[in-house]
């Protein structure tokens, strides 16, 4: 037996592909969309459809953007001599929450990893030598992921970027803040005491 | 700061009105469209669409359609000389799960609540009188909620089918399936008790 309409039917289905929404929760986002006034269901149709059809990278960073250069490449407040490198977008979102950065961003968008086929001509590797080549940077900050591929990717990098005499730093790894050393793994741990700083 | 660029700030926010999705979810879902097969995007967003241009109330049963008369009225199996009688769609939604029921529904859109001013005029009600005028049914199953108003709904409705001379029955209150006597509240077990059947 079918529990609704054809339409319905496919637009849970459709739902139900996104991340961290189940079945369940896709049959109570249908029946809100329905109850919900008309033009703010329409309006996040519209939004969807938008995204789509004009979000895509930022032709300086790769970030992504629904213009041809992003919000933070864009803005004459951001410190052009401090470039971040990231692999994902979504990096970019979790480092710009902090508050705590104003210089720019280069977005990778993926790591090395040569078990995968993935090497530095499958990401954007090239392109952050150009950008480094052409403009002026006083440092960059290689904020790859703390994992093999991460690590092996700014690794990499570190070498790619000796010749242009740029200084080159990496994100402290160690406990994370809130944490409890009693439970924090052996790697994370050691590498706190490695990288200890005077108080 | 903008962790990301306006439409995707925009989507976010649209995400997170949604019942269940809060903004990190939101923020998930949003990276995962902008990843996904672009045509699976876009078919959220025109399904969104289509739902709210096209799905509205079954002219028969007041059920979510999007056909003038629903799936369930339309079909010609369903047993038409029972009509089981509920608040709300996702009451059918819930029924029809079950698998157990093939007669067909009547939609009150809302339960008698007079505090609220909703009154036998605000919801189906004379609807329902006309429908059961015009056919001959056998029995009609009272399934509105097990609470004040579904209760207070549901006498109202024995009052006013009283009259018509049809089988009128109430859908049984009881300990739900799985659950505990000892943890069940005394409202529920009181009603077990009183409405016990033979064995």
């Amino acid at each position: 037996m079918r529990a609704y309409s054809d339409l319905m039917t496919r637009l849970v289905e459709a739902l139900s592909k996104l991340p961290g929404i189940g079945k369940r929760s896709a049959e109570r986002i249908v029946f809100h969309l329905l109850k919900t006034r008309k033009e703010d269901a329409l309006a996040l149709g519209g939004l969807i459809h938008q995204l789509r059809e004009n979000v895509t990278f930022c032709s300086v960073c790769h970030n992504f953007s629904d213009q041809k250069i992003c919000h933070i490449c864009s803005d004459p407040a951001r410190d052009r001599g401090l470039i971040c490198v990231v692999e994902d977008p979504k990096d970019v979102t979790a480092i710009e929450k902090t508050g705590e950065y104003s210089g720019v961003y280069h977005v990778l968008l993926g790591a090395l990893s040569p078990l995968d086929g993935i090497g530095p001509e499958q990401i954007m590797v090239q392109d952050l030598l150009e950008r480094l080549k052409k403009k002026k940077t006083r440092e960059v900050i290689l904020a790859t992921n703390p994992n093999t591929e991460g690590d092996t990717t700014a690794l990499y990098l570190v070498r790619v970027l000796e010749p242009l005499r740029v200084k080159v730093t990496r994100i402290a790894r160690g406990i994370p803040v809130g944490s409890h050393i009693e439970y924090t793994d052996q790697a994370t741990l050691s590498r706190a005491l490695s990288g200890r700083q005077p108080v």
